[in-house]
């Protein structure tokens, strides 16, 4: 591969308060003793790609110029966002958190990869070529293709990493919002298989019903006039004192707490001054909603609302649970892991308008996978 | 004692919607082998009693009838906070967290008490007469009278239990809003012993001059315009990444977590696409500001907002720690500990419409004492 290249999708915020997106041609890196060299053969891109991606950009402000590989997207940042811009200013930055591939040549202590397809959380995935840890790699069954291995990271193991932290926490049911999502379905699924209580929140009559279709027992939609009602029978019913929010904003992870609070009165023998003693948490791990996250503290003192993120549970969890969540992804991705696309793209039409509006409303049932090699 | 009465406030919420605060004549009650029969002699009325005592009625409807020992204090309740008061519907409930007074009986256990002056967090402290488990009550120290005794719980080891919780969750240095406080100066006091950087937040003027005479060294006032400059260089100056705020409401807890961001990215070498991995927490421990709870989540993944409340922190750090803690509060409650109070009343004092308007306001610097025999 040496002396070929390799192209890749770049991020960049200017001192000029604009956002472009474009792509790099780079020489095909050479993997060292302890890594491979990974032909990128598919990437989806997650709602976690888009921070690096768009950032606070105004899609409303796009224009997209050139073509082929020349093409460059461009939006404006609105002054207010700059200032938390500033770690990566004028940093030409490689994007896509996870995907699969082929490795096509490896250094001497992982030859036996040579062959594998493997799907690998590795950082700059939107690039033909990948060189990386081979310890980062997990080798697909055979079988697999490198399309249905692409999604084996960020959503598998975030959806495995609800359940563990509920169960290191001692909660022992949950809740999840945004709930039909690609993740939300992969949880359903986990919850169903391991016997754990799970809420699902969606905000769609389609979406109840989809998820009841995979076997979910609760699914509350927030639309509905009796959402409360709905939601507290439901926490009730599990004792879920957990929540993962993928909006973040508005009012729903408060109206989770206010629900969870009244569910644990309900049961409660005792009039306690502070609220109930019961510990009541909500995770925000999306913000899919982006406006301000607001509360009116009905819900005693018990409780805490906190930012989760992947990486950090990994790193609580340990290597030998980590490498066991890993082997089930793989043992699962066309059942449990299974993910599903709208549009398959090349690298230059990931870049093309009506892409960029598309994958950057992060609807649910929407998503594109990037081809690099297409 | 047997046989003779005690006066004692309550406070009912009735299916009306109507709160009502009374005073009630009951027996004084005989101690059992562990307990003792203190004559209270000193309650104060903290933010943390107002909860029972007034909860969410308005005090704008305030109606207050009979006089002396048969008055009574009436004031509605918004019909949308009713739900939440199920749990102590139609019933009398005693106040008062904390107080002073003399011991003038003790079951066969604890006869060693008698005659000496102690301080308890026993509840139902507004009242003339109260039993505790010998157990819970602080000694005072020869000379500590019982109104410099009555605050040796609640502030004090709320103070110090801020210091603690700094330590356990692995921070360095703290921030502590509605500073300007009696639990505020307590907490500045520890914190130069102590040698705890500590970043001050009050809304006057008067109160950076007030802090300042106590030797505070960072005092950032949140109604300057300048205000974000400033907490985010006493940010720095610190590394603060933990904050205790009073005041619950608005905008203030995601001002802070938005300032440490900024302080930890100053000093971060390269760009995190998830914003800085130092874990910010921000504590609410009273709700000063009724108003809901806003931020804006400009402050990366790594973060926390929840209550905190110092029963269960007590609980967490064990009995030897909580001793410890409780000692230095009796040998330093004339100093460090030191309450000052602008009204002692009687307990038909408390009651008047003048004595709720002023305590209900929760004004820094304004604060009653009971004197449950005056």
């Amino acid at each position: 591969m040496a002396g070929e290249s390799s192209l890749e999708l770049r991020s960049i915020v200017t001192s000029g308060a604009k956002l472009e997106m474009s792509l790099e041609t780079v020489a095909v890196p050479e993997p060292k003793d302890d890594e491979v060299l990974i032909r990128v053969e598919a990437a989806p891109i997650n709602p976690s790609d888009l921070g690096l991606l768009i950032g606070p950009a105004d899609v409303s402000t796009l224009e997209v110029t050139g073509s082929g590989n020349n093409v460059k997207a461009t939006m404006d940042i609105p002054e207010a966002m700059m200032g938390a811009m500033q770690a990566r200013m004028d940093q030409s930055l490689p994007a896509g958190n996870e995907g699969a591939g082929i490795v096509v040549a490896a250094g001497a202590n992982a030859q036996a990869l040579i062959g594998e397809t493997v799907g690998v959380a590795g950082g700059s995935m939107y690039s033909q070529f990948r060189c990386v840890a081979a310890s980062n790699c997990l080798v697909m069954n055979e079988g697999t293709s490198a399309a249905e291995g692409a999604s084996c990271f960020v959503n598998p193991l975030t959806a495995l990493g609800m359940v563990e932290t509920m169960k290191m926490e001692n909660h022992s049911a949950l809740v999840h919002t945004a709930a039909a999502s690609n993740l939300g379905q992969m949880l359903v699924k986990i919850c169903l298989a391991d016997e754990v209580q799970l809420v699902n929140i969606v905000r769609k009559t389609e979406h109840v019903e989809l998820l009841k279709s995979l076997g979910a027992v609760h699914v509350c939609n927030s639309s509905d006039p009796g959402f409360m009602t709905e939601l507290i029978d439901a926490l009730v019913a599990t004792g879920a004192t957990v929540a993962f929010d993928a909006t973040g904003g508005g009012k729903l992870a408060g109206q989770i707490l206010t629900a969870m609070e009244v569910a644990a009165n309900k049961t409660a023998k005792e009039y306690s001054r502070y609220g109930s003693t019961t510990h009541k948490q909500v995770y925000i791990y999306g913000g899919l909603d982006r406006s301000p996250t607001t509360f009116n503290r009905a819900f005693g003192m018990a409780w805490g609302i906190g930012g989760w993120l992947l990486t950090p549970f990994i790193q609580k969890v340990g290597q030998d649970k980590f490498q066991e969540l890993r082997q089930r992804v793989a043992d699962e991705i066309k059942t449990t892991f299974a993910s599903h696309y709208t549009r398959e793209v090349s690298l230059a039409e990931a870049l093309s308008a009506d892409a960029i509006k598309a994958y950057a409303k992060q609807a649910t049932g929407e998503k594109y996978l990037i081809m690099p090699h297409k």
